[in-house]
């Protein structure tokens, strides 16, 4: 199947749980405004990203069971790769709003839309209510049902540690550089992305296909051991990618710099810069000014920020690749039981791993 | 035990508790202006309230079990109170976000203190989020711990579709009472009101005693069926006060006019008036305005709206008594089970009955 194939059909589940949850406001005799304004909600909010996240929980379900999926299979994969879409849909709609942004996935924010303003942070809070509706409509009958509502609580409550931890370090109208450091990048970037966007599809996968936790070599804490530095280098990759990727490489102008990112760049740059250049970085980094923002570009190339990311970027590789095959070639896991098996991770490590985009 | 003892003991609680999920904070590594910025978000926007809710958990468990509880009994349904106020909370910091509010339980509202702002979204969050937590930490072993949490979901959905119908209804800052109606006004307040404030309470400590599902006169349908429309009464009457109650008996100003409010008075006006006093409340509803504000209380007045909440208020105290006969004297439930009982409804009806503030 190609990969717009494999999307349209992914694509055709949301049609379906969106049906059902709009279904479900007009069967509690909602009005008709509102229930228009729901639905609309979720066609503007949901379906619109790259949907890796999404995509990856049914990925990694044909991988951990090796074979195609049966219709059913694939449709309870894909609700929980929705409910992983939907997860960050709330994350997104209210970061948007706390971030005063202007555009996301190409068009405004939804904040920004006619007659929203503010409701925008309520539907942030139906995106989020939809998982439990859908998880308890779907999965309720399942042995999985409260591993994987857990699951969804936690990683809610990591990514919101996460947020935390992101507003209180870089506000964006109040630049102070001496709250960054390399230890609190990655407090940060673990909580607010590694979680939700590489942990939680895995696991819900590995739920979805009845593998148990055990008390020793537990084949969910080894998954996390591998995912959450991927999650990292992912994010890391990210952030070097705003500074050091050409607009047609990545779809966008990087606007790190100028927005106060407590990115990867900037703490790398923090830990070797001398006192003349932190004097400069001090007085440019996160200012809405061209020239300020070259001279942090400059310093950034001065101190080997492109050397010190091509020397990451190697030793990520090689250290997770490492943590791949501490896996047993022929799976970890119960016998009898559905195996986590290498090729989950490696799938993942590959499509990350010197990418341009 | 006094009012004020029985509020100190539910209280205490709420200190464990706190440090509880401070010590997790503190215990995923968390740095120290993290931990303090969620401490005190927790501080200043949990236990400042009435407690009304929170400890109607810990009365109806009171009621129910007919004796006192022992210190693991009162700790388990003081945790479930807290859980009430937690949600509240996380709809009371938003809330006020969304109607761009200025004070709250006598002190400037959450995002309006120095270096919060729009990052109190996220901290509504964060206090959804312990609500889950604390639900794990101490009802995972428990029979009822699956029902706690849907009860939780399901709840938080009906209240963010409440919150919904009022902000599509009643937007601050455009008046247009064609939307307005008695019908619409009983939708806004079962779901935005009724359902966290009087159904949640009684059914999580009904859960929290044994008290089984029925697929015949189920009891929690029974509750619901009684506590429904107390919780609209009790918003009815709220509404009332906030245009009739002197400030002395409510404690506060009634704002409900200028503030385009979906209330019960206006509804009730609207739903009377003749095309002369309808087109005074099109221009002078919802209007920052003194002498505004007077020509619709003086059309409130001209229509009766007095009288009709007097012959409301008589009519719903003798029909909810009646729904409240409907329970068998002996109690409804199970044999050998805590049974549902009429004493738990009485006592919530006449707490409100011909309440003056
Ligand atoms: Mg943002
Ligand atoms: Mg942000
Ligand atoms: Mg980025
Ligand atoms: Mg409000
Ligand atoms: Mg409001
Ligand atoms: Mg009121």
């Amino acid at each position: 199947m190609s990969k717009a194939e494999k999307r349209a059909k992914f694509e055709a589940v949301f049609t379906a749980i969106r049906d059902e949850l709009v279904e479900y406001f007009k069967s509690q005799g909602m009005p008709a405004d509102a229930t228009a304004w729901f639905t609309q909600n979720l066609d503007y909010n949901v379906p619109g990203g790259k949907l890796n996240r999404g995509l990856s929980v049914v990925d990694t379900v044909e991988i951990l069971k090796g074979r195609a999926l049966t219709d059913e299979e694939y449709f309870k994969s894909a609700v929980l790769g929705w409910c992983v879409e939907l997860l960050q849909a709330f994350f997104l709609v209210s970061d948007d709003v706390m971030d005063s942004s202007i555009t996301r996935r190409g068009q405004p924010c939804w904040y920004r839309n006619e007659g929203v303003g503010l409701i925008a942070i309520n539907d942030a809070f139906l995106l989020e209510a939809a998982i439990y509706w859908l998880l308890k409509k779907h999965f309720r009958a399942d042995k999985s049902y409260v591993n994987l509502i857990e699951l969804f609580h936690e990683t809610s409550f990591q990514t919101e540690i996460g947020q935390l931890l992101d507003l209180i370090t870089a506000p964006e109208d109040k630049v102070d550089l001496s709250k960054f450091s390399l230890e609190r990048h990655r407090l940060i970037v673990l909580y607010k992305t590694a979680y939700y966007s590489f942990y939680l599809p895995v696991a819900l996968a590995m739920y979805l296909c009845g593998i148990s936790h055990r008390d020793a070599q537990d084949p969910y804490a080894l998954a996390s051991s591998i995912l959450l530095p991927l999650g990292e280098y992912f994010q890391i990759q990210d952030d070097y990618l705003d500074y050091a990727g050409t607009p047609e490489q990545i779809g966008k102008i990087g606007t790190d710099i100028v927005d106060n990112k407590c990115s990867w760049c900037i703490n790398t740059a923090l830990a070797v810069a001398n006192p003349e250049q932190r004097a400069v970085l001090d007085a440019s980094y996160g200012r809405k000014d061209a020239a300020a923002e070259q001279r942090v570009k400059d310093i950034f190339n001065a101190v080997g920020v492109h050397e010190k990311y091509a020397k990451y970027e190697e030793d990520a590789y090689k250290r997770i690749m490492g943590l791949i095959q501490t896996i047993p070639e022929a799976g970890l896991g119960v016998e009898g039981e559905v195996k986590l098996k290498r090729e989950v991770f490696v799938s993942f490590l590959e499509k990350i791993y010197k990418r341009q985009k």
